[in-house]
């Protein structure tokens, strides 16, 4: 299902080349202020435009449909969308039997018959990060934590300096590159979630894992822990080190939260790919054309910090 | 909340010295062939005795109070249970105010304001994934696929000849190992999993978290993703590698689901830590007496595929 | 929160006065043939304009937003908007401090801490229940089962033929009228719901009390069957009455269902009332303007149809 | 699925004639003083042994398995079980293919496919009403308030005096009796319930009909009020009548919650009856015998408070 969330919920819909996508946050407390300006420097930090990632450029601009009035929220479910404007449907017609390596082409047409919306991989879309980061937007005012993710790699690079060369040659080769980006929260208190199976670390691996091109995630010493002694691992109270990423036994110990995701590179691509034709059972080569990001990545820490918060506003 | 899943619900229930662990499973299918000899080989593969573990034994005894009728499942809710018996309350009394680096006395102490079962790490203890693994027996019953996991790390070190030896020197310096499990699951059709928010990799994602210890998941070529180029990381029509670990955009393509697991050392080690008395404030020294794991990651392969099962029991 | 459902669900959102209402519907099979035109009969039964019902006019347009593609369910989510057109602010200002008898004003106040959207009751109105009425019509394809409500009686009186006349006079004295809906299930086959918690009549009592102004359910002789003997309330097999509804220990029996919702008279009456000014602590006299329904009830069979058919399309 | 509510969940199992019965309750507060002795009072009240009920005599001994600690509430679910005694299996074996009328034995069958224990109506069985009651009275802790269940009537007539004559002279006829429960909850605060779909009657109504045997739920004024005028049945406020039963919107609104459950007669009866042999397909005369309520509904009125409390617990 699309929705997630016990006590604050947040449901997604839409589709790539659609009327419009959007999202439904139930559970938000009634006099936080909010407007519509509040979501432009998140929408902003995910938008396309600059190098390595897509020229596709979309207005982004959020609709606030419900619960909000007088410039605050009112207790009740608020709706926001996203009208879709620039949309091709031209460039993926042709791809309809020809499933994109990488992409969810295939599954969605498994899962759904073949009826579903194909069109820039419809509701599998990483447009569809967007109502995420809005729901974010909202989710981080209710939590009144501090939310700060970073891409710390591209390429399995570390230094930055490095990144735009890295693009800039990936690009001309029609590849792509991915990374891993950190995210830090800090103020929560201790306390926070629950042992069975609501650990912390469930729920925002799960709300993370929604994020489409995701691979793997770890808190604190993630899998460098499993190289290390005990002793060298244990956070020893009172805490200098934060192994365990702020949580112990799935509950937070009032150190920062800290976790790192790391993301595939692009899946579409300029150069050529085998495929299947899956009406014909033939292999087929694939040119996929169309504005693709270089590295997605780029455009993912203000996504990663918004599944947090979700997960976060959440949590008593 | 103490439960996972939506069609396939799991609630565990227990302290590690209480009377009883245990769990209910809900959402079992009527008319699979089920006995308490079922359980043995699971239960048994997770049991401490090997080197590397503790010599603590419990009898491990399943006892199926409910939904199993003339030796099938009756499609009402199976509860299962294991009496606790070889509990020494007296090795933990003392640590009441002194909180063990790594483990979730003090969270748990906060969170429940010092009402939390301390003994043995109450319901926060290793203990509690033995009613997971009796779920999972049932669980890979009702899915009918093929759960395979092993531990493919120990310390880092890949080559197995060499663990005997590690365990033995770590044990000798009063410190622990953590390890890595990879896992299998064989048999999944296509199409199975949501793509907001209830991807496969979320799904697993959040019960294996739910395991004590683990700190990073990841699916396919996971973290090594975030360092390959869109041509070397994308799985090509006909499949002929695996990167995806099985999962395109939270969807099942019919390939093994393949991913790993980062476990901790463990936490109870014998060497001297530091740590603070929470009731008077003091820095203390501590030192851990009791029956422990070396490496408790050796027991852990049969409960991340119960985890697995648990998720993939529920799909459709 | 505002949703309900395991499989299948339904999020709605919106208020009374804002920009617009509307529902997100998730778990929608795909392929299932919808258009815009499909949900024209269904709104139309809830309008209003006939005698006894407020004179709002509203156009009730259903603006598809997602998970129909080329005239299919994709199988993602379905969001489904109402703009609201027809809004008299100013009729509800005044009455802002000023609770309504029999309205949510004050406890919608309460809980809220005052941040409610107070215009025309906000997110409690009656409104609310046209996207239910939409969520409805893709519910009632996907069940495929043939759902008929009636209402049965206005202000106690079963004759249809008394009706316009006791309309006509309560409207004159400012008064209103209740009444009773009787909704039957058709095609429904034996083995649906679930024994504890999620029997039919539990889910389907659940989203019955969703709609406002429901006082009761009952399910086959409900009431009446706590005054029968065992030997009359009793069906016999093979079934010849339908004393039970459909339903026995929670799981449908084949026979259709039927169950009979109770609706209060109108809460809003032109006759002066006497309420509490919340802010200074007088009573007042309250004068309720605006146009309001003689009988709401008359426009709620379609709607006791919607919920019922949310509940069946989900269960299995 | 066998388990209710998000912040305060109940989850039960066992079957009439198995091993245990038993509940699990998640979401319960840390500290709250708990211990056996507590449960006998209200198991007492459900039990049988009174004239009208049926002469099995259980021990129904709540075994504690977790979740107490040093006579208070950890805050980790607290699992409680009643072992099985007094079971005669005999009596029920000669009815396996001959569904009892009123009983889920035919529904049972058909959706378990015929794996379902039907002894004594297994997992169906009125029996699972205990755990419930244990888990209200966890739930009357937690949450405050005060329940007050009475049964007002019996087969119709309001006159207790006449309650013991009628129920000698129904049971010399070998026949049954239903009746009506009235349950009142004072304390509660205004504000708590949700719009849509949580509202108070939706979480309480969802929660009755998980009673064996309920036929219909009113709150307030109930059915009544369809009969009434809008001036009638409006309260105003201040507060001097209770005709919404405590709540206005799906919120309550700080009166006592009133609500009424018609429960049927009792389906076992020593009458004769007409059944269907499911097997042959052959129309058959059924003689029940056994040790059945003459009216169940004298032992419910504290199982109505459980479930009511059930509800409330989780509520804020």
């Amino acid at each position: 299902m699309n929705s997630f969330g016990r006590n604050f919920r947040v449901s997604v819909f839409g589709e790539s080349h659609g009327e419009a996508i959007g999202v439904v946050v139930d559970g938000v407390k009634a006099g936080i202020p909010i407007c519509e300006e509040d979501f432009l420097e998140d929408i902003s930090r995910r938008k396309s435009g600059s190098k390595g990632t897509t020229p596709r450029i979309e207005a982004d601009e959020p609709e606030i449909l419900s619960g909000v009035f007088e410039g605050h929220t009112t207790g009740a479910p608020i709706a926001i969308i996203f009208r879709n404007t620039n949309t091709r449907s031209s460039d993926y017609e042709a791809l309809k039997d020809i499933p994109r390596p990488g992409h969810a082409d295939y599954t969605a047409s498994v899962k759904w018959n073949g009826f579903n919306d194909p069109r820039g991989g419809g509701h599998f879309s990483g447009r569809l990060t967007l109502p995420l980061v809005a729901a974010g937007v909202i989710a981080k005012k209710q939590s009144g934590f501090s939310f700060k993710a970073d891409l710390v790699e591209v390429g399995g690079e570390a230094d930055k300096d490095k990144w735009p060369a890295m693009l800039k040659e990936t690009a001309r080769e029609g590849d792509s590159l991915g990374g891993v980006v950190e995210c830090q929260v800090e103020g929560v208190p201790a306390g926070l979630g629950e042992p069975f199976f609501d650990s912390v670390e469930s729920l925002i691996s799960h709300a993370v894992f929604s994020i489409p091109g995701v691979r793997g995630v770890e808190f604190g010493d993630g899998f460098a822990a499993s190289r290390m002694k005990g002793s060298e691992h244990n956070d020893c109270f009172p805490l200098t080190r934060n192994g365990a990423g702020g949580v112990n036994g799935g509950i937070t110990n009032g150190a920062p939260i800290v976790f790192r995701v790391a993301f595939k590179p692009t899946s579409s691509i300029a150069k050529t790919q085998r495929t299947l034709n899956i009406k014909t059972g033939e292999v087929a080569d694939l040119q996929i054309r169309g504005r693709h990001d270089t590295c997605f990545a780029l455009r993912t820490p203000v996504i990663v910090e918004a599944v947090a918060a979700i997960v976060l506003a959440g949590l008593r």
